[in-house]
């Protein structure tokens, strides 16, 4: 019994937890240490490979965990890649909601909105890419789900623009255009943006609210204040 | 070897050749009509069920093509693929390249490639979401070469944006960022525009276009007219 207790400790020893991963904020808790080594690895894995290029024993493999446990845990690949989309689109509504719900005059509402989605889309670049790039890869029921989660982020772009448009704020064409103009923004900067990018996720986010804002301003919004809006982001 | 003739006719006859695709011009000739719907069949596949999820079978059958028929034409499905994010790129590259050697002023050949790059990825938006989704699933050699036209296609705009600011007629702060900013949004149409939008893809690049010369407009090519940007699209 003592020497299997030794061999016991030795393989837990052998399974290494990995670094914290700079995205794994957005997965929560986890019941057990195994749940989160598979999510990672299969995180970076779809980032990698793609999804169906990769195998659940590489997930396995990579989260060193044998193929029986990965699926004590998760029910399929398409379980993991749930999860993943899942918590982008969950992540991301729920910050553009709290976003919105802050108040003020629509120009810093949508400020804060434009700014909390590309900020997140650079922050948790590898989550929102495999994200947006495998969702062709959810099955139809998941596909509907998320679909149902990004129309109503369109809806809290559209409403703030409508807001913005009749008080007098913004002046616009097509506020059903405009929503998809600024989401595919932030969107897209899952696909460029890496760690390491000579600018952060925060200073990215300001410019690129900086360029909806003056793209959709009211000209007599841009007088008011006697600047050009290029200038003003120093003095925020 | 009559009776040969007549089957041989038959089997021609059963192969329908597919109609007249709406992206199918990006693709010049085909030195052999089995070549096309080859290469339509693949675009079409790959769209639908990603590159990993494709097997050359699955090409093969929905070109009414044999396996081995494939083989005699097309290397492999990288090659298939390849073709592809050549016809994307190198359509894209071209058509960028002319909207800027037409000339004017900044103003106008900035507005000019706007146009042009929206207006593309929606025309085109099949073959162009291919080429970007499916961009990870090209060999690296493969790759490397697309990643070479991409830095061209910024240049392109980069060169524009420095030549305007130079001249006065545009204000930003990061014209490498801005060019980012630009292209993202000629790139997320091919995600989400479909044949049948409410508007055409001419229509949707006019308004792209109008809305980023707001938003990088130095303050006095906004006064110099006297009119609000945005209501200028409508007179041109």
């Amino acid at each position: 019994m003592a020497a299997r207790k030794v061999a016991t400790a030795k393989a837990r020893q052998r399974v290494q937890e990995p670094p914290p991963h700079p995205e794994e904020s957005l997965f929560g808790a986890y019941e057990h240490a195994s749940m989160r080594r598979l999510l990672l690895a299969s995180l970076d894995t779809f980032a990698e490979l793609g999804y169906h290029g990769t195998a659940t024993r590489d997930i396995a493999r990579r989260a060193q965990v044998s193929p029986g446990g990965l699926y004590s845990h998760y029910a399929s690949k398409q379980a993991l890649l749930e999860r993943i989309s899942h918590a982008a689109h969950d992540g991301m509504l729920a910050r553009m909601q709290a976003a919105r719900a802050e108040g003020g005059t629509s120009r810093e509402c949508l400020g804060r909105i434009v700014r909390t989605h590309v900020g997140f889309h650079a922050k948790y670049n590898t989550t929102t890419r495999v994200a947006n790039y495998e969702f062709h890869s959810l099955t139809p029921e998941n596909r509907a789900e998320m679909r149902k989660l990004r129309q109503e982020m369109e809806r809290v772009v559209a409403e703030v623009l409508n807001e913005g448009a009749k008080a007098g704020e913004f002046l616009f064409a097509d506020g059903q255009l405009l929503t998809m103009f600024i989401l595919s923004l932030g969107i897209d900067v899952s696909r460029w943006f890496r760690p390491g990018h000579r600018l952060t996720p925060e200073e990215l986010a300001r410019q690129y609210e900086e360029l909806v804002l003056r793209a959709i301003s009211a000209p007599k919004a841009t007088s008011a204040n006697g600047q050009p809006k290029a200038n003003r982001g120093a003095s925020r």
